[in-house]
């Protein structure tokens, strides 16, 4: 197979992320992106060199006379392309299905989208191996997939007999300037979602993991407290060493000037980081704990805004096949330049097996 | 006895409530305040009537000059007193016992100071009991009031085996803005002092209870998402039913309106509550989670400056031996309001019985 | 007359406080409010023992299931009325319009509706002779008010030449949870609607006065940073002495504890104001300063959700006809506990005297 | 001349940027960096090559430690550099200044500094030609960056009689996390000390420009309400066309989804821009407005972060004398990429000729 041309319907958050990702990949390439705004966001695209599709037949107008040179409308983009990564908000990407089933192509959709839409949901360490192949998949939510990336190692290895997540989420992107509150904590009222979400790419993990969330006045990422109990006891020692090798994941102390979310976002800024994005999750590492009992302990941040851009490329790779799990980690971290000389591509995952039968 | 005089050292976000509650019961008086402030917070103060003294002379000049009639020095107060509840700063308290010493006055401290330096940590649910006729207490944090209070309905029936708290905790009070973070979240790098304190009150707790924390940038109260193993696994409805009927316990529905912090402040500032404030725990009902083999799950709100108010009350008569605590509980909430129809005031409380020996 | 009755449509961030305004008078009562909600806000009116009707038939059965005695419909309490303030979402008061006017009611609407479609608006200070037994009048929204007020003193013994007013707008009232920016600044995209609403109350400030405005990431007021242009110059002492007369305006020091917006919220909780409010005007005594050349400077405090209040109570007066400007100031003064001994009831006032024709 | 040296002291938020910018021009070179700090700040410097000196050497071991390869001391750094760009916390520099007077080098402070300690306050657009040739100089801060930008293009051409600005300051740079308020805005009590520090750039201004200010609970930029009056009335039209082609200030409307300032962070992190910087002022289109007395209307959003930068730049050059005003600006902003086609670089600017004497 040559490159693979991915269509990306909804140029938001994600989706410009996602187009990003997917130009710094050398086996795909962008057929393009499908938006209706045409404003200073898709001056982006522009930029970028993206061909820029209509989504909806009424905005072409607006979007020409904003000189944005318009290839055509969501369905020529989807003609072009040899998968879909939908991005649009929630509830959207469903409606789109036809279109894209028309001309027989793979889909993926975001973590915002109900499970039952897609023949699996997909988180790279968690579940590779088990989407080979498959033509409609669901990359699980930030939130899911910082989860599941820091439940790998322990997964892969050890027993997890039971996990409690306290999320605190950040209550609106950056950009959504709309929404609050402004001052308050918002609990969600009942178990959140992200529980069960797990269950959807760890599925031992049914009965076994339980979450409750809270929104609050932040908006530059979400911060996880876990306990995680497993079968084997662990010192906090071999859980540091664990977590360190494991690409995708950041353990580093506070006390090195990163103590709280925002001077990690200082630091990505001066890092030099497009958009001061880290995929990775980072867990401070004075925060590892445990116990003769199994139980672990952690804090750790998650980025909502780029965590799952490399699971949306290896998304790519596992419904064409063109890659095992540790190559497309090893590909697609590399070419987002998120890889480090510490990292050990040969770790096991629990992904690499087949686990959904 | 007759009312007992009671001494408020700082007159600052605990101190001002003390002395408000203290002057709200019949059976206590305020036999002043000292501080060093002399601007718009004493206006208070004087307002109410209360007895003015100066914590340290150099400030006397500036206090007398900004209209304030001053009693005395702070060991004129001492004097006056038979107990002095001590609310300046964390570190203050600890300088100021020789004074309250010379005096022999008993003196109850507050949950910023070391528990190592009182005689007992006290906390009116837990170990009411064990503080009777003591001399030098110290009254638990909000966050500690906030978690002995939860559990204690069901550490009086039931055996808790294991708990988990993860807090998101408010970062600086309303009054104190200079503090942030503006944007952004802090964690505490380790085991949060809130477990380990907790245990100071309920020690069979010990090895049993963990807790992690984060900062963020809201203002109106703490929130704990807490989950809780007991070894009689008990339903959803028993639960509900169980919170219920204890006092300094509220458990609503977040759909009544009352969904977030802000709106719990919002009702309470309509109800007329002085300065809204909620010494109540709030547990938002729809939250409340468990299976069957005893694992219990909550979100709580705590309003940190006002939930120790009614312990510090309950703290002076248990010092004195004057009420039993189940007496102590009932005359402390009538007076401040906070009682209710719904309460059962003849509930079972672990302090009812001696803990520590 | 009797006591006026007083129906009070919409029970939410302004229509609870008119409703409490207008019982705490001798010379009105609450005739009953008029909502759809059945949580815990309406409680509040419950409480209060106000008659509760429901505006929309649909809601009936929920609010009774609520535990609402629900009297009637709107239709009923606009019979039981005399006048009708309508506190109801910006747009709502119109369309009630047909249904008030079928009863030959006077009707009372806030700020949020639009000036043509009353017969005047109103402040008192500066044209309540002008509205006296008009039938339809539109009380000016709580930044209007603040404005209005702060020119008051000037433009009742001198010439004000120009105005340019910049608005630091609080983003969203407390209890409106689901409104941001959580971080970041929202300019208002030209003039602000604030100048040239001043305009509708001050006639001859037309073509005078500019406002610019910005919203941001806090709930507690919004401030005021103004230029004020003089005919004849004067001293920072004659302004201080000349606003600290006036009532419904309060002038103090910074350096007295009230720094800042939350200070002051503190500083009135504790004195025990109903749900912390000030009607009145803050103005920061520090920030007081003029030259030669007849400019002023001065930042204020304007709290959105009560400073308006005793300006409904006033209009409804005024419209009755049952007092004059200066008695009805005080009486409403006296009886929200907004009056100081430092007040003198009989300065001149603007709207004294006849100012459109 | 060869290379200019550039010795940068103190590594923060200003520091760290100023190092960035002399790397980025051909005609100078960071001779070192010189702090105190070993931890993940101190990593950037690290990976961009930047040799590393060591303030205060107590700290030395620390750093050496850390991984850093230490240069020497600030003494070392101080021969190696033809000039000083001292950017530690205000106060600092001033105590520097013996160490760097011992070797006669230039120097130049950030606006923390008190304009009194150097020969002249610089800012390009203002007084470039005054300051040709000096030898310590101090670059004003941000916000007076921003006005004397914006006054620029009328003081070159008209005259101006009238400034009042009133600020909505950020009250803390992102990373500084522990300063507040988290909910609330704080007045400056008193003028500010914008108007002032104008002044020292445009003497002609003296007591024609006041300045209000308040801090609130945000943390990307300033916003600036600014009314201006000119002697020669301008139209709208009339001052867009101006103002856009002048470098370093962008007139964008908000409509084009730069509503506010996340979205215009937004906008920059997707551009590319490192740390998401804009040192240009930005100007909201649809806010400039005028009459025909000379009022002119405006809105603009101020980097705190990154604003002086070029100007830095252009006081390396000025006290060198090593190009004129059009040149270094224009040479400037192409190193730093923040050209633009539709800059003229040809304009006049009032620091093109000679305004002190």
């Amino acid at each position: 197979m040559d490159t693979i041309k991915v269509g990306i319907v909804g140029y938001g958050v994600i989706g410009k992320r996602v187009a990003d990702a997917v130009a710094a990949q050398t086996d795909m390439e962008v057929a393009g992106i499908a938006d209706i705004i045409a404003d200073a966001r898709m001056e982006i695209a522009k930029k970028r060199g993206f061909p820029i599709y209509c989504s909806i037949p009424d905005f072409r107008e607006k979007m020409e006379q904003a000189g944005f040179d318009i290839q055509g409308y969501l369905e020529d983009l989807v003609q072009e392309s040899d998968v879909i990564v939908d991005c649009t908000p929630a509830g959207i990407p469903q409606r789109n299905f036809p279109l894209y089933e028309k001309y027989h192509k793979k889909i993926i959709v975001q973590g915002g989208e109900k499970h039952h839409i897609v023949q699996a949901s997909f988180s790279t360490f968690a579940n590779y191996v088990d989407c080979l192949g498959l033509d409609k998949i669901r990359v699980v939510s930030c939130n899911t997939t910082g989860i599941a990336r820091v439940l790998a190692p322990l997964m892969a290895e050890n027993q997890v007999k039971d996990v409690f997540v306290a999320l605190a989420r950040r209550a609106a992107d950056p950009v959504r300037t709309n929404r609050g509150p402004i001052n308050g904590v918002v609990p969600v009222l009942g178990i959140s979602h992200h529980g069960p979400d797990v269950v959807t790419v760890y599925p031992e993990l049914a009965e076994k993991i339980y979450s409750l969330a809270v929104a609050a006045s932040f908006t530059l990422s979400h911060v996880h407290m876990i306990k995680i109990t497993v079968e084997k006891p662990m010192s906090r020692d071999e859980l540091i060493e664990l977590w360190k090798k494991y690409p995708r994941i950041i353990v580093r102390r506070g006390k090195e000037g990163l103590h709280d979310t925002a001077q990690l976002v200082e630091y990505y800024r001066d890092l030099g980081r497009p958009r001061y994005d880290r995929p990775e999750v980072f867990i401070w590492e004075e925060t590892i704990d445990s116990d003769s009992r199994g139980n672990i302990y952690l804090i750790y941040d998650v980025h909502m805004e780029s965590i799952p851009i490399p699971e949306n490329i290896d998304a790519i790779r596992a419904i064409f096949g063109t890659a095992d799990i540790h190559k497309t980690i090893e590909i697609t971290d590399r070419a987002l330049h998120i890889d480090d000389s510490k990292y050990d591509y040969s770790v096991p995952f629990p992904g690499e097996k087949k686990r959904q039968s």
